[in-house]
């Protein structure tokens, strides 16, 4: 069992307070924080002066190997972008591109401090081994539109994936049901997609309120919301991640907290496909758990977890004309704490305490802007960047090491992907 | 007279588009570009496979020293964050402060691909000093409040100022004057700053039209908005770089079309201390220069200037519900052309054109971000990080060496820093 010490290191303690001490590691979880017993030896020692410790960021809704489409077509409204370019091409996607894709996205997460992500896409068994290899944890569920012709498909493939992945790779995979959103699942499929849930016991993944229109729509065709369609139709019992929830009411809001849905909040992509400002500092003051996500690169147009933190702390400021609204330490929840509990992990990630999983990031604040140091919280969600994340730990393994991926062939993954997203597009 | 060759780079050319070709620089400006003469011969060639070379980025508004300040006080009401904070931390800072305050700033900078800074704030000489020993190009002017003890001897320091260093370090410092704001400068000391303006033949750097509050206190203390207050005074007819214009009417727009008011657009400050949404929108389309700025490191908190692209880009979106404003196209233009203009500048850097001052950020793509390369300008807005900025060159000679500072110590400067920083507070 390997065992490594994060010696002297600046930590973010699970009280929200800046510590500074050991951390030391074995097997796959955090033994002891803050002081260490003497006899304990490591087989490796990180010197960690200068250093930060933070829990691994939780990117709670990504499609990873949309990175295949990064910047192929940007500043397009909504049915423009999907109609003419994403959907023709994402209809060249083999599993071997969305393999690549995924190992591409894994590579820039982890590189930003992400150590867990969920997932919602296609060829989900590609995606998963991309996971198993490269040491990441994940969330993952396969994609399922009820108006497609693969509908039936998807609901068979979901569940062999579930049997064959739910668990898998030393735990680190979790394995959802994914119905992509009310207005591509019509009811009638979504009560299919319920019973799965209920006979495997699986969560759901499902894209809810992410725009105006959609819920304009709902409600002309439902009488109801999203949320409360969901609610009527039991999606909300089965414990649910819901990605956006940007234009969700009051009484939205309630059934959320009765329900417990945890939220998937992705200001970045918000921002950029102009879908509007959720209320989030209501659902977080309702006591909801609000996690942080990228949504896709193709809509992003990265997965640096840094920039939707500060985002998250920035917009709804500005929004409301409210500076005191989601400090930097509210910020950090998000993608931490808050983001584990919306995946369902939060006994397992998204803290530095004993007993859970050695998910860490270890920032180097040598560099301008980490300077001068009048309160780390404030540096990391207001000045820090990806580039300072500077050794990653998921799972107790290195997975990044100085700024070297241990279980990715960089070169060669970026070579594949440069390939496989020129010909996509042809 | 050094020569530089950046072989074999993609580049933005003037006309928007992304090219290959090589640069030639000789001395302090830009000799050719694309086609390089066959009997040109450099002193030191780049090799730029993998890179891409844009005009270094115009920070149009900032308090550099304020970095000084970094991470003290966040996520505080600005009335409370001033009078508590900032104005006691303020009144400890002495003229050695405030250079090495400015080198961090300008380290920063650097490193994140910014060649050209305009600043407010006191201690100027010694703002100037770090100017000319660093090698960066800046705009700078001594902060002037005319209800301060000060307001005289601001006149006076300003005027020397400006004979001592507009025109200096080889040309690179410009000097302008710098009255606060419309709610810190009464009229009648506004005269006489045009006055000085006027007798110096000096452009005028001010804050304009920030909080709503201050347009309020202004309609109902002047019986018209900060805009038509500054034209009524003449200000506007001196050459105006305005920072903010947060809450301006189609009628301000109107005037500052008239009079070509310069805009500096600091949307990621703006954000953080929730001050609202100008209508950029607006602004571009009536032709005005609206360049980008970060403002102090206090109220943002880098000096990142990708961010604050990236934030234009995003922002608007958002608030108007367009997917299709500020494209990324316009947010690089809104970083260099239009910043450069809108500090005057618009014939010596900002663009990479022949006789143009070899001011050049050359990105290092070689990274998960950036890949697959669809779009560079994409790549640039959505994607990059100012840790991909590998070489700077500033009137011709190379400040950042792949990642290495060439004209500052970097190590000792942040230790200086860092003390400063702690005393500065207690």
């Amino acid at each position: 069992m390997s065992k490594i010490l994060l010696k002297n290191t600046e930590f973010l303690a699970a009280n929200g307070k800046m510590q500074k001490g050991d951390i030391a590691i074995e097997g796959s979880v955090i033994k002891e924080i803050g002081g260490i017993t003497a006899s304990w030896q490591a087989d490796r020692v990180i010197d960690c002066t200068d250093k930060l410790a933070v829990p691994g960021f939780i990117n709670t809704h990504t499609h990873a190997a949309m990175t295949l489409f990064r910047s192929y077509a940007d500043d397009m409204a909504l049915m423009d972008w999907l109609e003419n370019k994403i959907w023709p091409a994402e209809a060249n996607l083999t599993a071997d591109d969305v393999y690549w894709g995924t190992q591409l996205a894994i590579a820039e997460m982890l590189k930003s401090g992400t150590t867990t992500f969920a997932d919602m896409y296609f060829f989900m068994p590609q995606v998963a081994q991309a996971v198993e290899q490269s040491g990441i944890r994940a969330v993952l569920a396969r994609g399922m539109a009820g108006v497609a012709p693969t509908a039936e498909q998807a609901l068979i493939e979901s569940e062999t994936f579930y049997r064959e992945w739910h668990n898998a790779a030393e735990g680190r995979i979790t394995v959802m049901l994914g119905p992509h959103a009310p207005y591509t699942c019509p009811p009638a499929y979504l009560k299919k997609v319920v019973a799965l849930s209920e006979k495997l016991g699986a969560e759901i993944h499902i894209h809810l309120a992410e725009t105006a229109g959609e819920v304009k729509t709902c409600i002309e065709k439902h009488g109801k919301t999203p949320i409360a369609l969901m609610n009527d139709l039991g999606v909300l019992d089965r414990g649910v991640l819901a990605a956006h929830c940007v234009h969700v009411s009051a009484e939205d809001i309630q059934i959320m907290k009765q329900k417990n849905v945890r939220v998937a909040h992705n200001p970045g992509s918000n921002m950029k496909l102009a879908s509007g400002i959720g209320p989030v500092p209501e659902m977080l003051a309702a006591g909801l758990n609000v996690g942080l996500g990228t949504d896709g690169a193709a809509s992003n147009n990265n997965l640096d977890m840094l920039e939707e933190m500060r985002l998250a702390a920035m917009l709804h400021k500005v929004h409301r004309g409210d500076p005191l609204l989601i400090p930097a330490s509210t910020a950090v929840s998000m993608a931490t704490t808050f983001g584990a509990n919306a995946l369902g992990l939060g006994q397992v990630t998204g803290s530095l305490l004993p007993g859970f999983k050695a998910d860490i990031t270890l920032f180097d604040m040598r560099a301008p802007h980490w300077y001068p140091r009048h309160d780390r919280a404030s540096l990391l969600i207001y000045s820090a960047a990806a580039a300072d994340v500077h050794t990653v730990i998921v799972d107790g393994k290195i997975l990044l090491d100085n700024r070297t991926l241990t279980t990715i062939d960089e070169e060669q993954m970026l070579k594949e992907v440069q390939q496989r997203g020129m010909r996509l597009i042809q």
